[in-house]
């Protein structure tokens, strides 16, 4: 039976190892932090009779100790140690301590804990996750840098060298029967523990709007080539095509920059970024189809340029339908809330399900907002998941 | 009669002192080149007979030598020497050969060129003048500083002090009969010599919309408050309520941040600043009123908060009526295309004629824009600039 007590003390431990100036959890990915996190959870594992290693991503893996010769089907639970700046204690963390739980609970299921799940420092997420699966090479890593120019590469490097007393070890993909990932909810509107369907991917552009710079006064408002006012309008059908999809389809303008950005300059350029997010691909499509219409539109009624440059592709991911089923099946039997639910956030679950198949399940949000100090989350529905994830796990190794 | 060939190497010897990246005029408020240029115009003012003085707040005073006890009636001309950076040859430099033409042509006319007419030092133009006029006091330029920390008021004493040379003078006031500045045009669809009959004068404020912050993936679209989408809508707004008014109202979002900036998080927060400028101040006060009510809808209707302060107020003024008159009279008879304008960039002329009346004159801009290196003029509307101005300056000596 998972432990509350077990469960409460191995978050704070992780939370004690380094905090943000809100009291949040301040773990970089492929930090000295993560490391110390990964090497807490790696002694955790031993004191369970599992044998931990890191695989040569820097993932961690706490495998059951084979049955003599046997080498037998395994499943794992999991999730990842690192965090965003001054983040929640829940984040990543919580699914960490009841990998551990299922694992002590469970024969024949390991711990599987995702290196730099988190975007920030390098401006890339899922890191550990995607070289796992291949689908980021390890060759990307030396073209990501955090803000003081140290490479992914380099990082990582640093990461299995401060972790080099560890045995390095080959991920056990064939015998890799399913993996469980456990994570506090990012969404207000979550009440009840979720499984996740559907991942959304995100689908980033790069906008560049060159009209004309000018003096504030001395250029009537029929000449003006504002580059400011077009942005205004592509930010304002940006949110409008997203409004017209479903609930599940989002769109963001994040970032925006003015040029020369002067009170007494009529903008000559403006720089944005734009993120859509959908679970649907033909939505995401749609959506980046109004999009390109509407910055096409406003670039030629302004006459100004409007250059939309797609930075990076995403599609919707499917979580593991029979899974998806046995978690149902599952809360049914226990007597758990639980409803289908999505994902607008990347996980590192979404990935791994293209080696073995995963669950992804959503704790709700019960204090605070995700990815700050105060994120917070009910015990009561955190040992519901937990009770889920072993039914399901089991039942693949059954 | 004015002298092409000298007004052309006087050009070019201004700006030679210094010049910017790009080839243009380089020459900041109260820096060592505008002393330079001060100190070759005191020069120039010296070879034609004239006594060049400094008043205490940096402004050269040229003027006619007394005629025995005589304290008679003077009339100025001139404009000023600082630019703005990598500026045009044209921009102040032009006023101020002029202002030499017209006093080596006209006996009882000076030259006076103001101090640190350009903003981008400072934040603030005008200084020299508004400093003579008493619209700005000697004690605000401490709270002025530059990019790198030197406050207005240090590097107004550091200008004197390296300007020691040139005798301090009390401004000669109660003698002043008139003065006309000749300026480089910065509106393209001025095409013939121009009369300003009135300047705008820019109203700003500052905008603080805050709204919530979240993961762009995670919040949906009915449940955000983005700062930036608001903003958008107030910069349209701003457009709109400009584009509503007559052609000499216009409004502009210069300058504008976002945070917390970031591709994946919805902006919580956005800072804009509104320029707003009117030659009629029935229509700048309906233009602030369309912007407050629009500011006030957007808040209420996307709940953030929209907080608008007016950072400064400026009212049009109006330039001395009999001088214009005189002006459009002497472009009559000299058989010269001159035309009633107004100037919505401001000058010292403007906070001038609050001592002696003032004219103002634009030269059409014939090549480039102003505020470049590219800025240029031709030398016929030059010289009939100078022509109008003389006749003008003449009748108010005779």
């Amino acid at each position: 039976m998972p432990d509350r007590e077990r469960i409460e003390a191995r978050l704070h431990a992780l939370w004690r190892i380094a905090s943000g100036p809100g009291g949040g959890a301040d773990r970089p990915a492929l930090s000295s932090a993560e490391a110390g996190a990964m090497r807490l959870v790696a002694g955790w594992a031993a004191q369970a009779g599992l044998s931990a290693g890191l695989d040569r991503f820097g993932n961690l893996w706490a495998l059951p100790p084979p049955d003599g010769a046997d080498q037998g089907p395994i499943v794992t639970a999991g999730s990842h140690v690192d965090t965003v700046p001054d983040g929640g204690r829940y984040d990543g963390a919580l699914g960490t301590v009841l990998g551990l739980e299922l694992a002590a609970e469970l024969p024949g299921c390991g711990v599987m804990i995702c290196a730099a799940e988190e975007a920030p420092r390098f401006g890339a997420g899922t890191i550990g996750s995607r070289l796992l699966t291949g689908s980021l090479a390890v060759s990307d890593l030396a073209g990501l840098h955090d803000a003081t120019g140290v490479s992914a590469s380099d990082a990582l490097a640093a990461f299995l060298n401060e972790l080099s007393d560890l045995p390095r070890i080959d991920p056990p993909l064939a015998r890799w029967r399913a993996h469980a990932e456990i994570h506090v909810a990012q969404r207000w509107d979550l009440r009840t523990v979720g499984i996740v369907t559907r991942v959304a991917a995100p689908r980033r552009y790069e906008t560049v709007i060159r009209g004309r710079a000018g003096h504030c006064g001395e250029v009537s408002m029929a000449d003006r080539r504002d580059a400011l006012a077009a942005a205004a309008e592509l930010v304002l059908a940006v949110e409008a095509a997203a409004r017209g999809e479903s609930a599940e389809t989002v769109a963001t303008v994040g970032a925006l920059t003015v040029s020369p950005g002067a009170v007494s300059v009529i903008p000559g350029e403006v720089r944005l970024k734009i993120d859509a997010r959908a679970i649907d691909a033909a939505s995401l499509d749609r959506l980046s189809a109004a999009v390109a219409t509407a910055a096409a539109h406003i670039g030629t009624a302004r006459e100004v340029s409007v250059e939309l440059t797609l930075l990076r592709d995403g599609f919707p991911v499917a979580m593991d339908a029979r899974l998806i089923d046995g978690a149902l099946a599952e809360a049914e039997r226990l007597g758990v809330v639980a409803q289908r639910t999505w994902s607008g956030a990347g996980h590192d679950a979404q990935h791994l399900t293209a080696l073995a198949p995963a669950l992804l399940l959503f704790v709700p949000l019960h204090d605070g907002e995700s990815h700050t100090p105060a994120e917070g989350a009910d015990m009561d529905e955190i040992l519901a998941a937990t009770s889920i994830a072993a039914g399901v796990l089991g039942a693949r190794l059954g």
